[in-house]
């Protein structure tokens, strides 16, 4: 993509309106707009990254054996009033009228309809387990939303929702999930922790939530280090086998956020073990039986012939929060430093001397090169200040940097810097093409 | 993908609510299933058409130099106030009070949204020409929601807009759009014809909708057998080039839908080559000049150093209902018949007697050979008769069926199937496995 094509208005000003640094940065890498208050636009940037965190979390979602619907966001507000939550759920609830005086509501979370979905089709227990999940705009009507896409009033969540005979089987739709977790935010370069949680309005009695450490994080968490050396459950994890070992291992030692923190408890630990730091919670699972099942009669026959409510559990990741929560845990003073998964592009390709016929003919080759090897390519075409470029550059935070200026291209040189260390080499263009494929296979 | 653990819940009877063939079709196929009035969920398998769909529209839009954005659901009612269209609009607009009692509204397109984008970030003709897209859910609240998703109140729909220094430049930019709807719609498998169109509540002075032909299209369409017989622009078309022959070759022959019918320039037609169908909507493009940009103050300084409004265009697709009119465009007493390139699966393969060792280790093998290959596949495990199985892979329309059962898994043969043609052909597991990967390549 030829950046004297593309859409990036980064700003030179720190808005002023920014309280946290993945807002900061988000708005001046030209990543969003705040349309109104908690509600944004994803620039053409930004949408890149949106999408590969949004892919990352449906391919573990189906290596979990979840399937993938798409629930609207307008809901009818009869389904809530059956489930009791109509009147519970409070402001947060954006409610609607439309043109025949019906209440609708804009969903913040899909229990009762995912329920009604599964009472209308699933009538016996040979059709469990199931989960079905789906990736749509919530609405919560925040009093005061903030700190950008983190606390935003319309945002992107992943949420499914499993069913299934009986506690047991329940518990293990839960471990999946749990398990499905770790590798999803360890695939975004974050260093994931699940913590015990209070259920809040989504009711039930186990939950965990998935907290990131980030030394700019909301909240302050005190974990045992045994959680940080843990490995995160491989590729070839199966998940049709038992995973309670898995969730065992990472629900043993002491980890807790503020709220919940236990200073006894955490004393117990051995002193060299403590962790004290700050986190984001970017996850959240829930397991809460038939809080739902039976007030709207989603049964199934079991074994026996009986009629028996569904036992549930449901499974939230905000891909739009990751995406600021990502720039929370890696970046620097000059910008962003996106992890490779999910980079907006592999690299920058800047051009130091545009309308000079040899560095663009070296600049444009080297773009080829790289976009037929499958690389995805930001190339830097504009006739601007090379400190100017630079920062961009450093800015937006692209993995890897080329630059071509007229002295590399009549040496058939080109200068590759890694912005997660700021090394710098200079290469020949075979041998900068080779790594880059490489270092993407 | 195995059967028994998908979700597909087929309906065996006819649902009395569904007055068109594609609405039928989709709830009997389990890709829908209505939530409330015109507002649809989308079960896994039609989610999986519905992805297809979008991702040939936004190949087609990336190829036409458009770059992907992603605007909210939720807008503020003061850019439409601005624009002049907020009482403009009517009762078909969702309009809704926050907490704070402060006016918004789910859009029902965003011309006023994206020219707000626009006027923030871009000052010179320099950055000109830009279009920025969209795929977003919108609403309007229909009266009489009906025909499924065809007519549906919350609907899918790939908005681009686009903004140029004057006159000339937005034609090249409208003719763009024109050449990659026709290409996008015959990716579809579909027979796109462009007709000249009012404008409506968007507004301006040129527009083509684009119509395809169906048997059970909504309106009766007239045009020139030229225009069937034109060729499709192909995948190297120079978006940067000047498409005036194209669009001149496309919109030159008779073409009307019933109330833009001119009888008497109908008859000028040499009778061998008049057609008289039944045609459906499926994409709307407009050129609207400064109407938004205008009162919207999006100006832009010219060559000249002056300041002048751009010069803007929007152009419209719904995915989600293009699902239902490839369906009407394409289907049988049997059920849907799927083109190749929206297909949810490539393939279904039909174990005739699960349990039986022999069969299973044939079917199990193809399955993980044509997986590893690239086809999708949703591998009918399932223990039923024969004769449901066969009607289920007929009525959700996948292009190829294979079945194998125990008289096969002793030879080694299976059945091939082509849905469309309903052609059987026994061949040899290498035979049938070496086709499909060819086709599909």
């Amino acid at each position: 993509m030829r950046l004297s094509r593309y859409f990036l208005p980064i700003l030179k000003e720190d808005p002023k309106e920014a309280e946290i640094v993945s807002h900061r940065l988000m708005l001046r890498a030209g990543m969003i707009r705040q349309q109104s208050a908690g509600i944004y636009s994803w620039l053409p940037l930004g949408k890149r990254v949106l999408d590969k965190v949004s892919a990352i979390v449906r391919e573990e979602q189906n290596r979990a054996g979840a399937l993938e619907i798409l629930m609207p966001t307008i809901q009818s507000a009869d389904l809530w009033i059956e489930s009791g939550r109509y009147n519970d759920y409070g402001q947060e609830m954006l409610r609607i009228r439309d043109r025949h005086d019906r209440s609708l509501l804009y969903g913040p979370t899909a229990e009762e309809m995912v329920t009604d979905i599964f009472r209308s089709h699933v009538r016996s227990y040979r059709d469990l387990p199931l989960n079905l999940y789906h990736l749509q705009w919530k609405f919560r009507d925040e009093v005061r939303p903030r700190f950008g896409v983190m606390r935003s009033r319309e945002f992107l969540m992943k949420d499914a929702y499993s069913f299934d005979l009986d506690y047991e089987g329940a518990r293990a739709a839960y471990n999946r999930m749990f398990v499905a977790y770790l590798r999803t935010f360890s695939r975004f370069g974050l260093q994931p922790i699940p913590m015990r949680a209070e259920t809040g309005p989504i009711g039930g009695d186990l939950s965990h939530e998935f907290i990131i450490l980030a030394d700019t994080g909301e909240s302050a968490v005190y974990c045992d280090k045994a959680l940080l050396d843990l490995p995160i459950p491989g590729e070839d994890t199966d998940f049709t086998a038992d995973l309670t070992p898995i969730f065992d291992a990472w629900t043993g030692p002491y980890a807790a956020t503020d709220d919940m923190h236990d200073p006894a408890a955490f004393e117990a630990v051995p002193e060299e073990r403590r962790v004290s730091a700050r986190g984001i919670e970017i996850g959240h699972i829930f397991y809460f039986g038939t809080k739902y099942s039976e007030p709207m009669k989603a049964m199934v026959t079991n074994q026996d012939g009986e009629m028996v409510p569904v036992h549930m559990g449901s499974y939230g990741i905000g891909p739009s929060r990751v995406v600021a929560a990502i720039i929370e845990a890696s970046h620097d003073d000059a910008g962003i430093i996106w992890p490779k998964s999910v980079a907006p592009f592999d690299l920058g390709l800047v051009n130091l001397k545009p309308g000079d016929a040899a560095t663009d003919e070296i600049a444009e080759g080297l773009t080829v090169r790289l976009e037929k090897a499958g690389l995805e390519v930001l190339y830097d075409d504009v006739d601007a200040r090379a400190g100017a470029k630079f920062a961009t550059m450093d800015l937006i935070g692209l993995p890897t940097q080329l630059v071509v200026g007229p002295r590399g291209a009549a040496s058939g040189e080109v200068e590759v810097k890694d912005r997660a260390t700021g090394a710098k080499e200079t290469l020949s263009l075979d041998e900068a093409v080779n790594r880059l494929v490489h270092e993407k296979a």
